[in-house]
Parts: structure tokens; C-alpha cells; sequence
């Protein structure tokens, strides 16, 4: 299998090509982008000495004649200006925003900038594995979840599908800088990351209006209300979200655990901490794992729930791989453990 | 006016010192402890310039002599032995827990010990001049308010007083290392702090006692549930909180903004952030302030307030000397503006 | 006295407002800039609360008449174009480098530019106070010595002014990020300093021709070759840079120590460690002190000499602070100790 | 090939167990200590989900039955305890310290405790690639080159052996906090590492004495002296060194990039770096290569050289698998790139 890449340079397309190399399904590995002409590791030179090849233009028939399967790492708003041409020619993993949302109006609402592409909407499955395995099986559009939503909605997904949970949970979620990308910030210099914590966006944060159209379809369609608070952490890859859910009736914290132990409990990619035991960023970065607990407050039938995972892996690069994986038919761990 | 210090050679005595030092009513600062004979500079060598004195071993009555107002900067379980002999002699500011919580009762439930010294729990003001500053004037017994509760306190405390929340809030703190003391755990070695955030003690934290109790007074006794997310962060000082307060009827933001500038316009040390500003940990380290900003989810009536503080400061020595400048009638903002 | 700083919205400006805030001769202090009009705390939001003025307009007479005192904290290239209309009216603090060096020549080889304002490079004092003491008393054109300057000078002066060193020394030093002031450059986002050290400009860092020009003025006009990587840190502020220098002859340690201790004994802001204890960068920031440690390898007669400071205090406006202290006659430690 | 670990629970073990997961001559990872009967992921709780395996009894017949080659990833001291009855009786690469030096005394007197193998001291081959690849080929004995040598040796290698420097060099080398290991120390809490730059050792850090018989060997047996300066810095793994040679003869830089060109072409893990760009810690890490920069200040024929490491890989584990590659004549880059 030959796997292609439009748009490697940034974070993701770095994880992408260091995953995809150690791939035992994948041949060559090709990037495409506007640096074309230079070695891919001038532009990433942690690649130099592992990926030595050159960026290449981006030809559309040469790029579907030279890969069995495409992978986007664009930022929003670049990708569906681009991606209709290989729509239904080549199967498409797509790790920007644009074709999560459900429908141009919510697109439009989040990220300020009306839908290129509206008939393409909705017809992309929502690339998280732990929530749309079957619908992934065999699909050639393929919406990659996104960082924040992936630590949020893995932490409550047992309890959301299983109508337990109100109909609203708060997600406090610490992500490292490198989730605002490699382009100069204020955000993301130094002075400000540096012995600090910035939250930012509140209520209006582009994946606020994700998760919360997951959790509605989680939620047969009922609305439902996120409250999320982002915030920039000085460290370089990893999220942490604390969520907070109020169940309908109190659970027993053995209780809570065995809901996410049948759910969970065969997923690859999911590691449960139980028994007081709690996870940490650390422990998660440089794997595509989502480590999970559930503490039960009793007294109040709430539930807090720690959910970790690398923004850059699981929250992109690596969930797009295990994506593939279920695609293509391939072992859904392939490349990913260690 | 002299001031001494007993147990000064942890963070909270080198900054107590620090404020101290430049406090122009304070003519003199004795620092008493374990580590007598010893130049203080020797176990805080940030000193080593600024304190020159020695560290003198801790007699009652020398003590009472020396100085007219007694700071105790010792571990809990340390302060309940040694403060009773100079209760009512000398005016006390004690920053340590043991005289914060009203009954033996709790104290044993959140610090698994007998209290030594029941008579005067409940004695002692709770030293967090925003909420007592009546009380705190005159008082020669003040338990100054911990870190994580000053911290969650201030940013709910407008809410809760007018009776405006549900019967519980949800706090997830994050705290600089500092938080944790010198001494040497693992929690707090650079391997796992470094590039990490550690969530610890969910449900049984000791700080959880505190801010329930002060709730609940705020609350006009009614019970009040805190459910409390503390986290270590890799970063040495300051506390960003996120508390997460469910309105009893909506209010819009404007309402919201107008609540927390008449409760809090005249606060020397609170900062409130508008206008979609939100305030960052950083802002507030190696200050005395309470950095507050409030954002309105109108769609569910559902409060976010972030709040700042630098833990050894606000939160712990310069506390102690706002309260002991309110006590003794001083400025209350001498030594503690820049 | 009033002072006045032309370009306080940096890094030094902010510690300049705060130490003048503090000193007991300083009764106003007034900040000229570019964006006059708008609050100084707009710019440093952490002066919020404590310096409430705003930031006002850069008009020559006004300036003059209202201060005692003027302070220059613009970039290099700014000042001489500035400073000309205030030479001899009014008593001028300069910490960019502008009137560091002695001729055209090598201000046009290390900062690529012609020099604007010649007749004056040679009239401004160098303003390092262990240095030039003498002739700062009185100086009204002071040129504040440099970050690195000032750490890899100290390090050495006893050495080389007596005439122990060969002609050449080594220098390794390691800055805080903050050094390169608040502009957002590539070197200086978290996704470069985080978990790095960065060395850069090895043979051509400005700082290495105003360090050699002190170095062959301290070894009585004779050529001297300094070998100096500087270098960024994953930290907000202080350098620490390893000086190494072959003597001429073999000396032991405790002369070693001899010598440092007759040259800085009652100097007020050198502390010298001895004995095996070394400086470490977290002592001296915060504070205005230049921490010493000398190491001598008697078997090659060569010495390691470690020296710390805080880039922004010891390496600008502390030093600026000082060097002023002295020219007007000040307490040399008013404003700087704690 | 069934690969064996002694010792597996360090920072070293981690990494050596994750790279033999990789490696694809190796057919089975074991791991014996003295927490035997417990999973490894509960002593490294990062290897969940990669490495299910309990940690084995370490018993010597045992351990030679089930493993064709073992590697020794205990602390110095210890090594020497449990290695004779090892050798030559299963190949050995040994990751501590114990078999580094060639002399009883040597060893001594950087160890502060008398050898306890002196009979094997001398029978090992130093594990360092680049300089004794012949010797590796077919070795079963193997004292694995240390970190801080790694980063230095490799640094100035090609100048040595061609008697190009004079009798001695400096070397300014940074480390991560993991270079101390997981054990709790003062230096390594976190209010020691944050924001700081430590120096420790100078004189007298053990690798000291490896590095200057290394180089003594370099150099035909003569003399040759070590400047060494060891720093603790805030990052958790890489070696940063800077090492300055004073040349016999002066070189331009471009004669000087030959020698390296020419001497390091080849190595599959050593990156030149030329033209003015200079490595930074941040782009070896995670990897097994050594990152090389030269420049050359002609005015006084010095040559500062960079070179970065990650410790725990090209500084330990890493290396130990490449030291494996090259003796049991695998690809010498097999389980190392990505």
C-alpha cells in the first residue's frame, strides 16, 4: 500500500509520516505541499536522517495514481477547497475541521467562513473509532475527530449513549501548545506559555460546536448543552480534559467502573484506571492511548471523569492511522503500539 | 512594630519574609525554629543578601518579648502543639490549617488526627479579608485561608452569598508545585512534573473541608456540596481555578458583570477582567492579587468564573499580612503593592 | 525626583516601573511611548493594580521639564535617534546598546548599521558599577552594560585587571527567553523553547564586541579573543554562563578565592560562593545580585568561573537602577534589595 | 533472538524494553529485577498496553536458558556484583558504569569504592560505535559508552585522533533531569529543576575520568586533560555539549568540515550540521542520533563544537541495541530509525 499526504509540514503531518514509516502495510510514504521542491526535512528537521524525500506538488491525477490512500493534514478552511477532486477516487482521511460538522450552517457558525463544499457534508464518517467502528469499515471519506473531542467525548460516551447522564456535562480541558499548530501566536510565545495556564474561547471555542453535535446523535437526537473551557498549557503535546456529568440516578462508583469496563473494555486504544489509580498527560503522549477513571461523588450523583490523551496522536495523526486500519481492513493496531 | 516568624524556612517563610521585610510599619523580623543556630540564608539561600539574620530557637516567652505580632508558618499538626502557649499573649496570624475547620469533628475527618487543641477551633477568625474584613479587625486569632480555598472562594463567593447557586459548585484547580512544600515526594519530582498535569486526591482533598464549610456559611448554613479537582501543574507558583456554578434563574452577562463590581470594586486585591479579557496565572504570580473573570452561558444559566492567585502570596503569606494589616489597623495594602 | 522612562512597554521597562516604584527617592515615575493614550497595564497587564498611569506622548520639553531623571529603554537603533535632543539637559540612563560601544566602526560590524549619533559613542560611561564606580558618580550619559555583558565581565574582571589571564577566555552562556525581548520570532515560541536549549549566533552576537572591548580595556589595550556561545533556555529570565580562562600561572583554589574576595568583598550586589556550593540561576533571579563561583584545575591552571544574574534586574534595570544610585548619589542598594 | 534485561525498571529499561519491541531480530523482551512477580507496567506504568509481561526472579541458569543475548540495565555498583556469572556464558552489554574504566584505580577513585570483577576490567569493549566498531563485531563482552561521554567523545573524536588539538579541551555539557535517574533527590524536585540551570560536580563528576581515557587513548597514549562543567537543566532527557578545542594549527571552517565530513559521512547516526545552522537539544531527542555542529574562530584557532544527544537513547538504550546490531552482526540501524 503507498500512502500519500497533502500538507505534511505541520505537527500532524510530522506524527503522520513517523507513524505511517513504522507501517507494515504502507510501502512509501509521498507529501505533497506548497514547500515542493525541498526536502521534506528542511521544513521538519526532526525527520532528517528518518524521512529523506522530497515534498512534492500537488498534482491531482499523480497523487491518485501514486497512492491507494490519501491523508489530509490541512488546516481548515484549505481543505475543502481542495479535497472535492479526490473525493470517491481514492479513499480520503481528512485530519481538518471541515468535514466534522453535519451541516453548513454549523460550519459557517464556528468558523466564521461559509462551507465550500455543502454537498460533502454529511457524507464523511466521523473518524472516532471508539464511537463509529462499524460505520468506518470500508469508508472512503473519512472526517478525522479532532484533539479536544476526543479526550471530551471518549471521557462520557458510556454514559451519554446510555441515557444516564443530564442533558449537559462541563469539559475543563488542558491541551499543550502545540494544538495551536506551528504559525506564530502571542498565544504561543514563550513569555506567555511559559509558568503559565491561558484559558481562551470560551463558549465559543470551533469544537465546542463538535462535541456537542456528538453528543446530541449520542443522545438520540436530544439536545444537548457543552460547557468548555480550553486552556494552553506549557507543555508540547498532550490534552487533559476534566469532565463533570450529573446522572439522572445515583451510581455506586463499582457501578460506574463496570459501565466503562463493558464498554471499554476490548477497545485497543483505551486504558481504564480504577481503584484510585489516576491517569496523567504524561503517561499518554507518544502512544495513541486514551487513558480514562471515573470518580463518583456519591452524596451528589456526580461524576468526574479524567480523560487523557496526545493531541497530536490519538487527537490526530495516530487516530487517523487507526481510522485507516479499520478502513482497509487492516489490524486496527498496526504502527501505532510503541 | 516587630514581627516574628515561627518555622520560616519552607516557601511560605521565605516569602512572609520577603513581604516583611519591605512592610513599613514592621521595624524588626525574627524567624524562630528547628534549624536555631543556622543563618536563615542557609536554608533559604534566595535570602542569602536580603535576611542576614540567624534562625533562633523557639522559647515562649523570648518569643512573646521580642515581638509585638506572631506568625506561624509551621505544617499542620505542628501548629496546634505549639500555638496554644501563645494564644492570648500575642497577636497570632497562622497560616497552617489546624485552626480552620470549626469542629473537631471535620478536622479529624479531612486530616486523620485527633485535634490537639479543640477549645479554640472556632476561635479563630477565618483570615480571608474579602469575606471578614469586619471580623478581622482587632482579632489577635486569625487561621488564614488556604491556597485552593482562596482561590475557589473569591470566585464564587458573590454568587453564593446572594443565593444565587444551586446547592453545589464544581471547582478544578490547578496548582504550581510549589503548593506541595519542599520536601521530597514523588508527586513532586521533576520526572513527573515536567511536562505534565497531575490530578490527585479527587473527592478526599483537605481543602475540600475548608471550602465546604465556608460555603455552607455563605449559604446561610444550608448544605452545600463542592465537588474539587485539585491538579499539580509544571509550574512553580500560582492557582488557576475554573469553577463551574447552575444559577437558580438565568442572568445575563451584563447582570453577572454588575454583581461581581459591586461586591468587589473596592477590593484592593481583586482584579476583575471584562469585556471577554480573561485573566491568565501568570498575571498573578508574584503578587498579592485575585484575578477574577466571569463568563455566562445564557442558554443554561450556568456560571464560568476563572480565578488567579499566586498560592504563596494571596494564598498563603501575603494573605497573612493583608489580614494582620486589617487586624492591626494598618494599610491594608502596605508591603504588599508590588 | 521624578523620573521619566522613554519606552517602557518591554520587558525592562516593566521591571524599571517596579523598581522605581519601590525607591524611597523616586516620587513619580512617567512613561513615554508609542502608544501613548493608552493605560501602561494595557501593554504589561501584570502592572495592572500597580502602576495605574498611562502611557503618555514623547514631546522633548515636556519630557524634560517633567522629570529629574530620564531613563531609555528602546531597542537599539531607537535610542540614537531619540537621545540626541536630551544629552546635557537632563541626567540619561540608557540600557539599550546604542552608546556602548567606543567607536562608529564597531557599532556598524556588530549591529550592521551606520551610527547616527558618533560624537557621542565615547562620551557616555560604561555603566557597570563593579567596573566603573568612580566614573559614574555624577555621569549624566550613562550607557547601562549588557545581559551577557554583564555576567561573562564579573565572571573574569578580577582576573583579567590583574593581568593572571592569557588573551582569551571562553564564555557559555545560557539566557532566559526573555532576553529576546517580547517579539514574536520563531526562536522564541514555546514550540522551540519548550524542553530545548538553542544555541545561536556563535562568532557574530553583538554582545561579543562590547565584551572584548572591556576586556582589552581591563587588560590595558591589549588585543583580547573572547570565544562566546550564547545561548536560549527553556526559562523566563537569568543567565548563567561558564567562563573559562587559562592564567598565565598556576594559582591554588583559596588564592583563587583570594582574589575574588579582595576585589568583590563589599561589593553589594556580588555574592561569591566557596566551598563546593555553586550558584544556580533560580538564586539570582528576582533580585539584583550577580552570584560567583570560581573552580580552579590546578593541574592545567585553568579556572571555571560560573555566574548567574537575572537577565532583566542585574542585566538592565536593576543595573540601570544602580548605576543611577550612584550618579546622583543614592544608597547604592536603594530600590534593589528585595 | 530472545533478548534479556537485568533491571529493567529505570528510565534505561524503559527505553531498551521499547526499542526491542521494535526490533524486529527479537522475538521475545524479558525483564528480571527485584520487583519480580509484579507487570513491569506497574514500576513503568507507560509501558501499559506495550508490554504486558511480570518482571522475572533473577536466576542465573534461567536467564541464560531463555535469552540469547542480556543486557544489564542496573546502577554502577551493582552491575559488578551480578556479571561475573554471566560472562561468557551469554553476550553482555552492560549499560552501567562498572566495566568502563580500564584500571582498579581508576575506578576507585571516581567510584569511591573498591571493584569487585577487577580480573574483567580491560576485557570489555567499549561501547561506543563510532570509534570501535571493529572491536564490537563479535564482542560478548561490552561496557556501553555513558551519556555525558557519549555527547562529548563524538564531539571532538575526529580532532583528537588526528592529533590535531592540543592536550586538552572543555566540555560545557546540559542534561536532562532523567541523566539523575527516578531515585528522589533534592536536586532533581521540581522547585530545584523549574526555571533553573544547575551545576553540579565540577571537577569531579565521574564520567570525567571515562572521558579522559577515552581521549588519552585518542591521542596515542598521551596525556590529555578534561575541562568538564555537568548541568542539570528543566527538560526531562537530551544532552546538549558544547566542547572547546584549541587547535595546534589553525583551519578554516571549511577544512574543518571536511575532517568531520569525511570521518562521520557514514555513520548511520551521527547529522552534520554546516552552512551556519546549529542543532538544538530538542531535534535528537527521541531519537538514537548525535547531532554535530563546528565552527571555527580563525582569529585563534578554536574550534567550538555542538553536539546533542537524547541520554536515554544515543546516551544509553540506544546505543546498546545499535553496540547489539554491530556485534551480533544485524543491520546496525535495525529498531532505531523512527
Amino acid at each position: 500500500m503507498k500512502a500519500g499526504i497533502i500538507g505534511g509540514t505541520g505537527y500532524t503531518g510530522r506524527e503522520l509520516v513517523r507513524i505511517l514509516l513504522r507501517h507494515k502495510e504502507i510501502k512509501s510514504v509521498r507529501v505533497y505541499g506548497r514547500t515542493h521542491g525541498r526536502f521534506l526535512s528542511e521544513d521538519i528537521p526532526e525527520l532528517r536522517g528518518i524521512y529523506d524525500g522530497k515534498v512534492l506538488s500537488i498534482e491531482t491525477e499523480k497523487i491518485i495514481k501514486e497512492n491507494d490512500v490519501l491523508f489530509i493534514a490541512l488546516p481548515h478552511k484549505v481543505s475543502m477547497e481542495i479535497s472535492p477532486v479526490f473525493q470517491n477516487r481514492i479513499p480520503l482521511f481528512d485530519l481538518s475541521a471541515d468535514y466534522r460538522l453535519k451541516t453548513a450552517e454549523e460550519y459557517e457558525k464556528w468558523y466564521q467562513t461559509p462551507h465550500l463544499d455543502k454537498d460533502y457534508l454529511g457524507k464523511y464518517v466521523y473518524g472516532l473509532p471508539e464511537m463509529n467502528r462499524e460505520k468506518l469499515k470500508g469508508a472512503t471519506l473519512v472526517a478525522c475527530a479532532g484533539c479536544y473531542p476526543t479526550s471530551v467525548i471518549l471521557a462520557v460516551l458510556p454514559l451519554i449513549e446510555k441515557g444516564l447522564v443530564e442533558n449537559t456535562v462541563i469539559a475543563d480541558s488542558k491541551s499543550g501548545h502545540s494544538g495551536a499548530g506551528k504559525k506564530l501566536t502571542e498565544m504561543t510565545q514563550a513569555g506567555q506559555t511559559n509558568e503559565n495556564i491561558q484559558p481562551y474561547k470560551i463558549l465559543n471555542h470551533q469544537h465546542k460546536g463538535e462535541i456537542e453535535q456528538v453528543f446530541e446523535e449520542l443522545n438520540r437526537g436530544n439536545k444537548f448543552y457543552l460547557t468548555f473551557t480550553p486552556q494552553v498549557m506549557d507543555f508540547d503535546r498532550g490534552i487533559l480534559s476534566s469532565v463533570y456529568a450529573d446522572l439522572k440516578e445515583p451510581l455506586s462508583q463499582s457501578q460506574l467502573d463496570d459501565i466503562y469496563r463493558t464498554r471499554y473494555g476490548k477497545e485497543p486504544f483505551i486504558r481504564l484506571y480504577t481503584g484510585g489509580t489516576l491517569p496523567s498527560v504524561k503517561l499518554s503522549v507518544h502512544t495513541n492511548f486514551c487513558d480514562i477513571s471515573c470518580v463518583m461523588d456519591e452524596r451528589i450523583a456526580r461524576v468526574t471523569i479524567i480523560s487523557c490523551i496526545d493531541n497530536l496522536i490519538k487527537g490526530a495523526s495516530g487516530q487517523a492511522v487507526q481510522v485507516m486500519n479499520i478502513a482497509m481492513g487492516f489490524d486496527e493496531k498496526e504502527g501505532l503500539i510503541n
